[in-house]
C-alpha cells in the first residue's frame, strides 16, 4: 500500500487525481490539500465526491504532507510547485509534479515562458513522465515532470515517424484544439460561458508555452534541435485535446514506400493506452473522453503524413498519466485504476 | 431624427442596443459611453462592430451626454442608474433605464433585494415599459423602467388569464429557465464555461429579485396583492428565456368552458411582437432568438392551465423592448428596426 | 460469479450497462447482442471500448442467450422486450427489463401510451425496480421493470412527502428537464445537433408517457389514485435529468411545523445513492453526471414545498439503477461497480 | 425592384436567404419553393418567420418560377441544381446557384467527387461568385456558381500571398473547422446532438470535395496547377468556419522582408466585408457569426506564414455571399441588406 498525498486537490486536475486514487487498490490516499479550501470537508468544495469520501482537505503544510506520504502529487499552477519539490525530495519522498516547473531542461527557455526558477538543480534530475518514451527511467525516478496536455498528444502523434527517421522533424506543424478545462478554474472574462460557447478561436499563435516543451522532446527523438510550429485553439467543450499534425516525409522514406499504419502499430504494440485507428478511420474526442487512452489515426499522403491524436486533457493529459507513472514507479500493473 | 445616447455600451445588453440603434432609420446615435472602455474606438472593445461603425466610446459624463441626446438609454448594473437619472430628467431628457432601479414601486422591497435607493421621487413617476400592458402611458413617459427579462416572459404568459379573471393569480407557479447572457459579463467562477456547459441548475430558489417585480405587476392586473412562486434555472446556452407557468383556473372559469387559445389570440390581437402557438404546439428558444418576439403556447388542463412563453432575453427581455418603448414614445411605427 | 447477458448492447443505455458490468467483480459478462451490429466486434461499433474488451456482439437469439446467462438485461426499445421476457422467464432466467413494457400495471394505460401488450401475465408479477421504495421485493424478483428516467427523479423527489402524508399528492407539479441521450440514438430531424444546440423547448406537454408511470407510483405511496401534472423539456446537453417539483402541503402538515430537510434525511438515511443537499443548496447536473447518485434539495415555502432532484438519466435513470437492482437480487453489496 | 425567387427555401441556407431578401429594399421576393414543404405557409415550416411574412412556399415548378422571377437563387443539394439551371437560363433568367454543380470547371474532377454532370455546357460559362476576386465578371454574369463555405474562407485567407507571389502555393495546408449547420438538415446518426456535442473530429481527411474547389481557385491565382492539403473538422457549434492556413514563403519573399499585415490591408482595402486583424490579434467565430464579414489574422513566422480566416458558413459562406453577388449583378450598393 503506497501512502499518497495530493497538493492542489480542488482544481480540475486535482479532482480527477483524487477520483482515480480513491478507487486505486494499491493506494492509501492519506492527505489532500488546497490553499483555497483548507480545513473543509473535501465534498463541500467538490460536491460530486459526497457519498464517496469523507476526507478533509487540509491547508498545504510540507511537513505534514511528508509525514503522511511516500509519494506526493503536485497539481499546482506553474511556478507554485518549486516551493514544494526541493523539501519533499530532501525528505526522501517521491514526487509527481503536474505543473510545467520541471519539464523544460533549458532554464532560459523556462524563464522566458514562465518565470524565474527557484530550484534549478532538481530540473536536470527530473524525468519527463511520458511512459511510451521514458518508461525505463520513470521506474526509478524520484521526481517526475508530468507532461503537458498538448505535448502528450503532440509527441505521441509524432514519435514513431521521428524516432524511426521516416519524417523530417523540422517540418512538423501541429494544429491543436483543446477543451476549456485545460485552462483550469481561471476566472477571466475570456473563459465565461457566453465568450466560449458558440465560439472557436486560435490563441497564442506560434507563441504558446507548450511549443518549446514539444520541441525539446521531438529534438531528443530526432537527435537534433528542431522547433515545431504550434497553433492551439479553444474548443467549446469541457474535455479533450485533438492535435492534427502535418509532417513532410524524409527523403529516404519517400524513396521506399512503407506502410505507416503498420509502423505505428509496431512502435506502440505493447502500449496499454495507445490505440491506432484502422485505415481511413480517425480519432474523435468522444472515444477518449473520461479515459486514459490516446487514439491515433494516420493518413499517408504522397509527400507528407497527416497524423491525428486525441486524448482527454485531464486524464492522459494530466491526472491519468500521473497515475500511470505512479503505477510504473511502484511496479504495479500499468492499467491499475485506469480502465 | 431623435438624438440618442447609450450609457453602458459595452455590456451584452449595451451591444445589442447599439446594434439596433445603428440600423434604426429614425435615430441618430450621437454618443455611447462606458466606464471600462472610455476613450476607445467602440469596435476595439466589441470587434463585431468593425466595418459597421467608427463611433468612439466615451467615459460617461452626464453633461456631455445630455448635450448630445434627446433620449438616453441606461444599460447599467442595478444601483448605477440612480446616479444618472435625476440629472438627466432635470435637464429635460427622456430616459429608458434597463436596470431594476425604477421598476419596483415599493421601495422597501427594492431595498431588500437590491440596495438603498438614492432617487426615490422618480420611482413613482416611472412607467413600467411593457408595451403590451402600458402602451398608453409609455407614449408620454419621461422615464421608462424597462422590465426585467424574466418578468417580461412571465407577465406576458399570465396577463390574459389574470386580467380577465380566468385564473387564480395566487396560484401562479413560474418555472423559468434562462441562457447565460442574462447574467451579463460578470466574471465569477460559477459562470466559467466548464461550470455551466453540460450543467443545469436552479438558483435563488424562490428568492430571486425578479419575483417581487413579477408579483407587483400581476397584482396590479389582478387587482389584489399576490405573490408568485418563482424558480429560475441556468441553461447552458447563450440567449433566451423560457418560462413554464402553472396556474389554477378561477372558480368561475371552471364553471363555463372557454377556449383559452382564442382568449389569448384576442387579448394580444394587435400586438406586433406576440405570437400565439396553435393548439398542441409550444414555443422553442430557437424561434425567438435574435428577435423581439414573445412566443406563447397554452395547454388547457381540466382544473388548471399550463402556459409557456419564450423570448430572447437580450432583445424582448432588454434591448429590443427598450427600442420598442422608444418607438412608442416618439410615435414611430412600433416595429421599426425590430423585424 | 453471475453469468450475465445484455440484449440491446449498442444503444446509449446498452453501452453504459456493458461498461459497468465489465468492471463488476461479481459478474461474468458472457454475451451481448444487438440487432444492428450482430456478428461484429463490439469495439467496432462502440470504439471507446477498444482496449477494454474483445467481446463479440451477437445477433440476439433467445436460446443462446438463455444458455449463457443467469440474468439478462434487456436494453431494448419499448414493445421489443415483450418478445424476450416470457421465454427467458420460462427457461428460469432472471430478467431486468429497461424498457417500459412491464412498468405499467394497468394495461389499458400501457396500451394507450405504447402499443398492444403481448405478455400480459408477466406484467402483474414484475417488480418496479426502484430500490429506495421496493428493495425487499427486488431481492426475490424474477422480473424487474427498471424505472424510467423521469419517473426515477420524480418519484424520489416526492416519496418522503407523500409517504409521510406531509403533502397533498394531487397537487404535484413536475417540471422536468432532460439531456438528449434520454431519447436514445433515434435518428430524427428534431434531434439533429443544430435543432437542439442553443435551443430549449417543452414537449409532450402534459401528455408524456412517463406521466402515468409516475402517477401509478405516487398513487401507491399515497394510498389513493392521483394524477400528477408533468411537463418535460429538452436540454441542450448530453446527460442528466433535473426535476423541479412543486407540492402543496397537506392540511395537517401546515398545522405543525416540521423540518422537511430532516424528514428527507431520515427517510433516505440508509440509502447509498441518495444525497440530500443542505439548506439553501440545490442539486446541479454536474454533480450527478457519470454517477448513480440522486441529489435532492428542498425549499420549504409557507404553504408548499419545492423539491429539486437530479440524476444521470443513463445511470440512476437506467443502466446504473439496473445494476443496483442486480446487486440487490444477488445479495451483493449494493454499491458494487457503482461508485 | 428585382423580382426574385428562392428554390430550396426550407434548408438552413434557404432560410437565411429568405430572411435577407425580405429585408432587402431593392428586391421583391415573389416566389419561394421547396420539395418538402410545398403548399404550406412558409412560417409553418420555419416558425421564426411568423409575424415577418405570410408568403406561401410552393412546390418547385420551373415555369412558374421563371414567370415570376428576374433572378433565381437555387439553395439545393448538390446534383439537384442541374435540373433547374439550363431551362432558367434558356428563359433568360439570371441564376445564383449555391450548390457545387457549376463551381468545378474540370468535369472529371466534378464527377469524381459528386456525380455525372447533366449540364456540361453551362459549366464553362458560370462565374465563380467570390466578389473579392471576380467582381468584374460577376457584374455581367448570367450564372453564378456561389462558392462553398470552406473554399470561401480558405481562398480569402491565401489569395494575397498567392496572387502577389509571396508564398509557395504548393505548400498550402488548410486545417479547417466548421460548425454543424454546414452539413444542412441531413438526418444521420453522426449528426445527432449526442454524437456531436462534447465531441470534435476530423472527417474526409485529405479527401473532402471542397479540396479540388480550393485547389482550382488557388491554381488560377498562382498561374500554375497546385493541390492544397485540406483537413476539415466538425465543431460542436451551429455556425461558423475557421480555417488555419500554413504556407511556406516563396524564395523571393524570404529574401526581402515585407510587412505582410500591410500587404493584406492593401490587397483588401476596398472590400466591404473583409476585416484584417491587427498584429497579434486573430479572428474568432463570435465576431463573424450572423454577419457577412470574413475576418483574417496573419502571423509572420521566419520561413512561413500562418493565416487564420473566419466566416459565418451560412452567410459569407453561402446566403450572404449570394446576395452580395446579386447586389453586384444589379449595380446595387454591395452592402445592401448585409450589414
Amino acid at each position: 500500500m503506497i501512502n499518497v498525498g495530493v497538493v492542489g486537490a480542488t482544481g480540475y486536475v486535482g479532482e480527477e487525481l483524487v477520483a482515480i486514487l480513491l478507487r486505486h487498490p494499491g493506494v492509501k490516499l492519506t492527505n489532500i490539500s488546497s490553499r483555497t479550501s483548507g480545513g473543509q470537508k473535501y465534498s463541500d468544495s467538490a460536491p460530486w465526491f459526497k457519498g464517496k469520501t469523507d476526507i478533509i482537505c487540509e491547508s498545504p503544510d510540507i511537513n505534514k504532507i511528508a509525514a503522511k506520504s511516500d509519494l506526493v502529487f503536485l497539481a499546482l499552477p506553474h511556478t507554485a510547485s518549486m516551493d514544494f519539490v526541493p523539501e519533499l525530495l530532501k525528505k526522501g519522498k517521491r514526487v509527481i509534479d503536474l505543473s510545467a516547473d520541471y519539464r523544460i531542461k533549458d532554464l532560459k527557455i523556462y524563464e522566458k515562458f514562465y518565470a524565474g526558477h527557484k530550484d534549478k538543480s532538481s530540473v536536470k534530475d527530473s524525468v519527463y513522465g511520458l511512459p511510451e518514451i521514458y518508461r525505463a527511467k520513470i521506474k526509478g525516478a524520484k521526481l517526475i515532470a508530468n507532461p503537458g496536455c498538448y505535448p502528450t498528444a503532440s509527441i505521441l502523434a509524432c514519435a514513431p515517424l521521428v524516432a524511426l527517421g521516416v519524417a523530417d522533424p523540422a517540418s512538423i506543424i501541429i494544429d491543436a484544439k483543446s477543451g476549456v478545462s485545460g485552462a483550469g478554474k481561471k476566472v477571466a472574462e475570456a473563459m465565461l460561458f457566453p465568450e466560449v460557447n458558440e465560439d472557436f478561436r486560435a490563441y497564442k499563435v506560434n507563441k504558446h508555452q507548450h511549443a518549446p516543451e514539444i520541441s525539446q522532446e521531438i529534438s531528443k527523438l530526432a537527435g537534433k534541435r528542431i522547433a515545431v510550429t504550434f497553433v492551439p485553439h479553444l474548443l467549446p467543450l469541457n474535455r479533450g485535446i485533438l492535435a492534427t499534425v502535418y509532417i513532410k516525409k524524409s527523403q529516404k522514406s519517400k524513396d521506399k514506400s512503407k506502410n505507416l499504419l503498420q509502423l505505428y502499430k509496431r512502435f506502440y504494440k505493447n502500449e496499454p493506452f495507445i490505440r491506432i485507428k484502422e485505415e481511413g478511420s480517425f480519432p474523435r474526442l468522444k472515444d477518449v473522453a473520461y479515459t486514459n487512452f490516446c487514439d491515433i489515426g494516420i493518413e499517408d499522403c504522397a509527400e507528407s503524413v497527416i497524423v491525428i491524436a486525441a486524448i482527454d486533457n485531464l486524464l492522459k493529459g494530466a491526472a491519468g498519466q500521473a497515475v500511470q507513472n505512479m503505477n510504473i514507479m511502484y511496479g504495479l500493473p500499468e492499467k491499475t485504476a485506469l480502465l
